[in-house]
């Protein structure tokens, strides 16, 4: 049996989650993809850059913004491993990415599908199109071990 | 008739709104409050920042983080002349902000009284106590006044 792969962008995303474990962070990971290419990419590190906003897809969006000399990232997609919180999915909004793929559904913390279902509501100027699953186990799995260890 | 005094912190957040104004951005302010001193502050700033994260109270946030050396702001208050949106509202908990006082109302935006009531839901892991309404004439104004000079 072949298990078919994960699309470059996650495995990338992915990646980034290992190396916030690596540095004692909650390990999710986040890039930016423009025209079939990652622009930029992010992990969790709240901790090592005192700065709660720290987020993954925050990174990834500030980096990727940067490097394009705009506020706005149109047509562009975020890849990340976990479903966003609500800082994140308004920074999503803001940033006016176009696709959003993410990993795992976050019950605890996600703002997409979860709780305060940020895009759902006429407050928020800007929806993208949104896929998840892809990468799921994986990046679950990246969690519970993180969270285990730490026990 | 005397009018009351707006609070000190109010009063800064409103020079910082019209800070933005003035070089063409968004009049919002925010300052952070630690033990009865501002500690921080910040104005929007996305458009001369290439930065769609940079709303006044990100800024402040992060700044404070920054100065107090860790990713909680624990015991600290946020003053800000708008309603937040879903992102601050998001940074504002996972900093762990004590007390959020915020002068307008923002029924197009904001995510605190209106549209994701972030603050409202279990996947919110911090709830500041909230003050609102003290320099709500003066924000809004200045809000106007910026956006019909825009027309």
């Amino acid at each position: 049996m072949t298990r078919w792969p994960l699309p470059e962008p996650m495995r990338h995303a992915l990646d980034l989650a290992r190396s916030a474990a690596a540095s004692g962070e909650v390990p999710i990971g986040a890039v930016i993809v423009k025209d079939g290419e990652v622009i930029a990419g992010g992990h969790n590190s709240p901790r090592e850059d005192h700065d709660p906003t720290a987020h993954a897809e925050i990174a990834a969006i500030r980096e990727a913004a940067r490097k394009l000399g705009g506020e706005r990232l149109e047509g562009c997609e975020l890849w990340v491993t976990l479903e966003p919180c609500a800082m994140c999915a308004g920074a999503i909004a803001h940033a006016r990415i176009a696709r959003l793929y993410y990993a795992a559904p976050d019950p605890k913390g996600g703002a997409v599908e979860h709780g305060a279902k940020v895009f759902e509501h006429e407050q928020c100027l800007h929806k993208p199109e949104i896929y998840s699953g892809m990468g799921e186990a994986e990046a679950a799995e990246l969690l519970r071990s993180f969270f285990r260890d730490r026990r």
